[in-house]
């Protein structure tokens, strides 16, 4: 095991694990590609959200703007709403969050990740989720 | 003058002003459509980001996540790494920001964020960046 | 409840109500982001839909483009295929509108596009659909 | 010359010529994909826009929703909005179909559209547009 | 029936057939738009897949790379995996192929691609992939 | 230096060298994020590139597709159809592989591309390129 997969799977952990979403992810391309998710941990992890400068949280706010305007992408959003509750965005932020992308991405978009969002934050009896 | 338009002029105030670049993109369609600038102003700033909940560094983390997301939106993308500046969002918070895309938008879009990003760091003589 | 939203939602009444589709989009957000529904209502009906200019059939068609090219949009596609209906769009015509697409989004997007639309015109019972 | 070229040369007459975006855009390949520029004149032409059942305004309304949409298309784009007021969309027109996009593209999308749109009205000397 | 339809029918032919996937797809809007169909044949097959200057695996390489940079056209990159199988291209340079995407298209769009794989390589009893 | 830094370097000099497109982007943004391009040689050639299992050209073909439907993305396109040609790619293949995309990207982002490879093959005489 290298340096840099280490370093993406001790992130991964500290972001509250890879969570059961991106653990099935994983699992489920073994056969075909186990590559793959280890360049996920490599790159993803241990290059990129291990860089110092920039706190977890907002990395967090970054990729879901990313994620929200790429559309399409729910396992990943599924992933990273369930990281940045992990690192303390609380979820009124995130909802917040998701709805500052309306001017920028649409309304498709937005309705398309808020209901990802619903589905995460139910998971963990967080609704309703009190106005800001 | 309707009060989203007071609230979002207001807004936009506090997020340094409308700034050069917004302002002239604002004007250049005056004579075609000033109703667009004027619902900028109204949603996007009086509607969305005015909204409490999540501060204004954070809002614009996520509009930089969707903005090097979508591409080809250079004169946006300019205009808030400026307002993000702004409102404290430091030079190498801004620059991992971007790098944050990496793994979810790719290597195009964030070589291509990364250069306005740096027209808009040379502007305010904020090169070159530490490093974080 | 103010000016804007009684326009957005006369407009949506207009437009044929809401329609089934939206209605479950919004009431779906309720417990997650109100402001979602009623900024829809606001701004995509009570500041562009209820503008002067265009009339409804053909800012339907508009729309149909966006959501065509966009992809992963299906609900919105529904929900608009629905009213493009409800203000005289014929069936052959939103086939059209959507066949029209094809130089410039490609097949994939198109037959997407397409599988909605055969879900709503059946819903209707409004196939097969007359040749043009 | 085949009978689909010929038919997507008559509509292209019929739209007002190629004009002169399009000419120039077909001519700069000449000499690496000669087959591009006669393929766009029989599928999109020949094939598409020659169709029955959906008037050329409405078409092209669909595809300026299209092209608005996709973003980084300019030269379509300019091309497409002068087809437009060729087959009769005046442009108070142009300008609405284009804010219509607004709710569902987002306002990044809508500027880049837009600012072409003043391009090819200012060629024409059809600025300013009055209001709807 | 005309020539380019012949042209694309026989394509497909020696591509290894419509096959279920594409064959499933044309018989769904048959009721709606039967044109759409008959125009996947004339232009994508007959035009362009049947073009001399670059061998069927090839151009199935560059149609994967479009694919998974497009997002949610499941359809079609399960079609076109499928071709690719047909005309020789092995698992693991299938494997390998999506995997080139993913500096340039980020890793959530290869994950969903990947996904799409595995489907098609499964119902082939291809897996598992062995390593390069 | 580190492994997967050299196997990157030893890779896109395999290539042809990093080519003056791409060393001009790593320059310009030495100052504001060395870290970008010295991740672009270890993550995408170190990692990717420098894969076995598919040779480069069918690679560069892939990375072609991608960028095509991605749009936006010219430094690349220009930087990768370089690469296209070092690794035997000839020029008629390059112009199909683009020819490739139309079906599944559309005209607009076909046009596009092939407007750089234009570019690209005057800048090494090799225009007109002869038919297939």
């Amino acid at each position: 095991m290298n340096e840099r997969y280490e370093r993406g799977l001790a992130r991964q952990a500290e972001l509250g694990g890879p969570g059961a979403t991106r653990a099935r992810a994983y699992d489920a391309l073994a056969d075909i590609a186990p590559d793959l998710s280890r360049l996920a941990v490599e790159f993803a992890y241990g290059d990129i959200h291990a860089r110092p400068g920039l706190d977890p949280a907002r990395r967090e706010l970054v990729v879901l703007g990313v994620l929200t305007a790429l559309g399409g992408v729910e396992p990943q959003l599924q992933a990273h709403l369930e990281t940045a509750l992990n690192v303390g965005v609380r979820p009124a932020e995130l909802v917040e969050a998701i709805m500052q992308a309306l001017p920028y991405a649409g309304f498709p978009r937005v309705f398309a990740a808020m209901t990802v969002a619903r589905r995460v934050l139910q998971s963990r009896d967080l609704l309703p989720v009190p106005p800001p």
